[in-house]
């Protein structure tokens, strides 16, 4: 059972450590006191970068259930598949006693489910009378976890925390921004590959394989980590839908794609995308390419403290109108620490009614993309909130890229 | 709103089509016996294998909420994003009307839900007075999804159908077999690339890309399309841990790592691990080279109709234990097409309690990996059942491969 209060003695592989035992705990304390506020004894976090972000733990172990448990008063412990508690070992400063499984049996299986392991887990450690905060509207959550907890703890009151530990990691540290600016370098080189090798006549899924190598391997000094959205293109007729993936089709001459994808470091996202025409490209992607590149001088200056996300939003969807495009959906979201199947961070969004106030720190995905009836077009840039107004992690050339 | 009972008058991008229209007709009607059976007049269909085996429907917009709706008297459509929309067209044979959409401010608002919405829609259908199955226990329908359907149908019974279409996907037809053979030759070539490059001093990472690129150029003939679980990565003491994934370090010689990945084609995978070496291997690893091959030689064998789940497993298990082995976690599961996290079918496992009874064109991850508390070995196979036993999807080499 998870042993509370005392210091942690066990220390996490040093080659897989990403921040100090101290940022850790900072991060822990932050969340503590949200906790807190709302009256909240105990937080069930299946989140897997939030997860991360709490504790280190990283592994493509979410395909189970799994969580982080972690109280108010001090208890922190990892909860999964027996055969990923090695990988909690590894990758978390938990001790021994924090690492805490279910058997084998409990995966996957239509009569045992592990939510009801941890309801046992809970009430050995008295842990099952207060209020439980829950991600009720995360992936990974499912309904039958959440019946599973209502069910075997009758006495404890349950709060809907979805994104509670998601808000703590919107204003990042220097490490994150550090390791952002890293992917950010990591993106710059994909779009390098993608210039040198990029030709009518390619299958898709040849040029896809390019900007995975390129995604992996990284920059000289950094490794290149995988992203949390497969690189997504969009030529023809499937520019107009936004998140198709490659097939095996050819890349004909005289037509344009969009490119969304991102470089990551250490599990940190830097998304990027732009549009990409084999041959002269039509007046009408000149076109959209001055208005969206004018769009995106206007807003930069606003991503600073003390705007809204609806300020921002509005400066872009008003610009964006008085040249006679109209955009509905929003035009961005905050990113960082992700894991599959998003990699943003699903808090604030770039859309005219949210209210969040911008701190120096946060990070967003800022993307001014059209999507028409039969085309689309994509410039989007990932900005850093100074006090001087938005600073872009990757230095990509803010242009419709051509090849002949 | 949706329309129901005509006939279908619009059809996927041909370059989209993996299956005939009967083939989806088919796989509805199936569906629908089996909603009837458990006496349930609706279907809410979240897991996007599920999506995609019904309809067709493709794309990386999973992050989102989205569903495909089915009734067992003739309803069949498709809900979700609005920018999404148009990738359901081209990918799915749905009339324009079965492609229903919500606004974009029920995107990750914690306001809005976009199952707010589909209650209104399913009202409207008149869709909303008898048993709507929901799929409880799948990773995208979470808590506040079920939540919201309670709330706002009052009038409906709700029973759990968690792998009710999973269940329909386990015995392929001849295409699908075709698909995943294909995929058999794509994990063919990232082995032969692995076998090409691999050496020491190498960057994990920088494997781990040539295995990506690998895997996305397929063969000549057919496109490898992404894999929904990362290529997996245990070098030295992380190959104690089952789901790590690389990182920048430099991969040392005289050391062993299990590389556990899949070759994929139109969404279908065959997964194939390895574990491979550089430098002589100690005798641990020929003896358990040794001891796993037999066990595969003996188990293959019994991948036929009639035997169950559970036989499978003891002959693995008790000739394992014959040799001094123990292993506790299931030993394989059912696989074929998929989508992020996992791409097992989540229905069947190869545990000694399964008692499903194996048909002809079932398709398993046969997976005798032994994880030890320092250490691990993989060699696995993707596996068809037929009449006359186990026939494995691809060709790969099964030995412990080594490098010098």
């Amino acid at each position: 059972m998870a042993h509370f209060l005392t210091a942690n003695t066990q220390a996490m592989k040093e080659t897989r450590r990403r921040f100090s035992v101290d940022e850790y705990a900072t991060r822990q304390n932050k969340t503590r006191l949200a906790m807190i506020e709302q009256n909240m004894a105990l937080l069930i976090v299946y989140d897997p970068s939030n997860m991360c972000w709490l504790t280190g733990y990283d592994g493509w172990s979410f395909y189970v259930h799994q969580c982080v448990v972690i109280s108010a008063d001090g208890a922190l412990f990892w909860f999964g598949r027996g055969i990923d508690a090695k990988g909690a070992k590894l990758t978390t400063d938990l001790n021994d006693v924090d690492i805490v499984s279910y058997p084998d049996h409990y995966v996957q299986s239509a009569q045992y489910h592990p939510m009801d392991y941890l309801a046992d887990i809970l009430k050995q450690g008295n842990l099952h009378l207060g209020n439980i905060g829950i991600e009720k509207d995360n992936y990974y959550f499912t309904a039958r976890a959440a019946e599973s907890l209502y069910t075997h703890l009758p006495d404890a009151g349950f709060i809907d925390a979805t994104a509670l530990v998601n808000w703590q990691r919107a204003v990042k540290s220097a490490i994150e921004l550090k390791y952002m600016q890293r992917a950010g370098e990591v993106v710059e080189k994909v779009y390098q590959r993608i210039m040198q090798v990029a030709e009518p006549g390619m299958r898709k899924n040849a040029l896809m394989a390019e900007v995975l190598h390129a995604q992996a391997m990284g920059t000289d000094d950094h490794y290149g980590d995988y992203a949390s959205i497969v690189p997504l293109i969009g030529v023809g007729d499937e520019a107009a839908a936004c998140h198709m993936t490659w097939d095996g089709e050819i890349l004909e001459p005289d037509a344009g794609m969009f490119l969304e994808l991102a470089g990551v470091h250490a599990r940190y996202h830097c998304p990027c995308s732009r549009t990409l025409y084999f041959g002269e490209p039509p007046q009408k992607y000149r076109d959209i390419e001055k208005v969206i590149n004018e769009c995106i001088e206007n807003v930069l200056g606003a991503f600073k403290p003390g705007n809204t996300c609806g300020e921002v939003a509005e400066i872009f969807f008003s610009n964006l109108k008085k040249h006679g495009y109209e955009k509905d959906n929003r035009c961005g979201y905050p990113i960082g620490l992700s894991y599959p199947p998003d990699w943003g961070e699903r808090t604030m969004s770039l859309r005219k009614t949210d209210t969040t106030v911008l701190e120096a720190g946060m990070t967003f995905h800022f993307m001014p993309a059209i999507w028409f009836d039969d085309w689309g077009f994509e410039t989007t840039e990932s900005v850093q909130v100074t006090n001087n107004g938005g600073v872009c992690l990757s230095n990509v050339p803010r242009q419709l890229l051509e090849k002949r």
